[in-house]
């Protein structure tokens, strides 16, 4: 089938630890792909934060945290781990919403999503005494990938990170990108002419969002692979930063 | 490649009209878009709004609309066209937010969303004076859609009417499901074990959403085409409505 969107998760990526060093064990698992052809410009490589926080190290061991009283009630109140909450909340920037069981914080990044984006599930044989944090630099988490594999390859590949975020008003996670490198994350068709050549007034795509969307359907559900790379997406190269998705605080009315 | 998942914009679909038959133009694009191999069930069949709106007579000419005084103002204030504001408010269940030039409504099918859905852009010869309104019942176009597609390839294919929406917080828009026929939109994978052997607390994912997304990567921006086919997606197939997308009250955080 000659699609115009291929997507190819990949393969044999083991259990990752502190300080392992991604770019190698991406460009290992790029090689050992069945089938996956030579990398090309025209590629994005889409790394779940999962691995990318535990190669960092951007772990917490929760039996090291003495929660708050405030953690302790709201984590009795909804059955949830009070030192979860407050790794949360020493993480935060500010609370958005904490009630009914959800915790919305702003991340140091500027991110607003649940938990402030700290997981508890599926962090190796540690589960349920370790958590995971976002990256602190994602951007930078991005950029060092793409350095190792144009390094190995000799092709210039973008690099998202991807984590799995909540949405006001629609019921469920989608996967949207925290860390970008080589591309631009956010496109601005403003002034672009649409197929009926009227001027657009407002197409500002969240085209890194749609990409590490599209990665998770690869990536699987249960056994899932925490990396892909997605063919013919076409995102707008570019030194952009994930901060270019961020709302502009003038335009926020969710404050 | 063998790629896990594989997108084909369909080929050559012509300006929509109302009262057009959009199941036999989608299979009319699907015999005639080379080299895409026989439909199959566990392809995702997704259909943009616009089209879908437009065949359905879904519009409203703006020539007709007397707008309110409110939209006056509004529209003077944030140089808007103040009949298409009129027409979102007629459409509106409730005004969620109506500042700065963004007016963000529920429509009568309990999105939350810019505009309600209200859209001016690509409607072809008479841009600029009709709008076009979402489909008054998006799961019943996407059940006809995927009921023509079945009667004549005897294939049956789960179909997504999507479109773009913005996010809070979040710059830019992203394209989302707004109605489907043959899977379920949501996937409630709570219960199930991840990677590790752990039972995952609070992963439900809204599939549907993704495919959206993934799908508009292959549309494109310019000269767009208004619909395409999403394989390896692997949705759970059932008889799901979009009803099941819309945050749950007792769950809304952002009333």
């Amino acid at each position: 089938m000659p699609a115009d969107v291929e997507i190819v998760a990949l393969d044999g990526i083991p259990e990752i630890a502190s300080g392992d060093d991604l770019g190698t064990i991406l460009g290992d698992a790029i090689e050992r792909t069945a089938g996956l052809p030579p990398l090309r410009e025209d590629d994005v490589l889409v790394v779940t934060q999962k691995i990318v926080s535990k190669a960092e190290n951007a772990i917490v061991d929760l039996t090291t945290i003495e929660p708050r009283v405030e953690a302790v009630r709201f984590a009795e109140r909804w059955d949830r781990d009070p030192r979860q909450i407050e790794v949360v909340l020493r993480e935060a920037r500010r609370v958005i919403r904490m009630e009914r069981g959800v915790l919305i914080t702003e991340t140091p990044h500027g991110f607003i999503c649940a938990n402030g984006g700290v997981d508890a599930s599926n962090v190796g044989p540690e589960s349920g005494q370790v958590v995971t944090l976002l990256p602190r630099d994602p951007d930078a988490s991005a950029r060092a990938i793409r350095e190792a594999i144009r390094s190995r390859f000799d092709v210039d590949v973008p690099v998202i990170v991807s984590d799995s975020f909540g949405r006001p008003w629609r019921w469920g996670i989608v996967d949207v990108a925290i860390g970008v490198s080589g591309l631009e994350p956010i496109e601005d068709l403003r002034g672009t002419p649409d197929a009926d050549g009227r001027v657009m007034k407002s197409t500002i795509r969240a085209s890194a969002d749609e990409i590490a969307s599209a990665a998770e359907l690869a990536l699987g559900k249960i056994g899932r692979r925490p990396a892909a790379v997605v063919r013919g997406a076409h995102p707008r190269l570019g030194e952009g930063s994930i901060a270019d998705v961020l709302m502009p605080r003038k335009f926020d009315l969710f404050p």
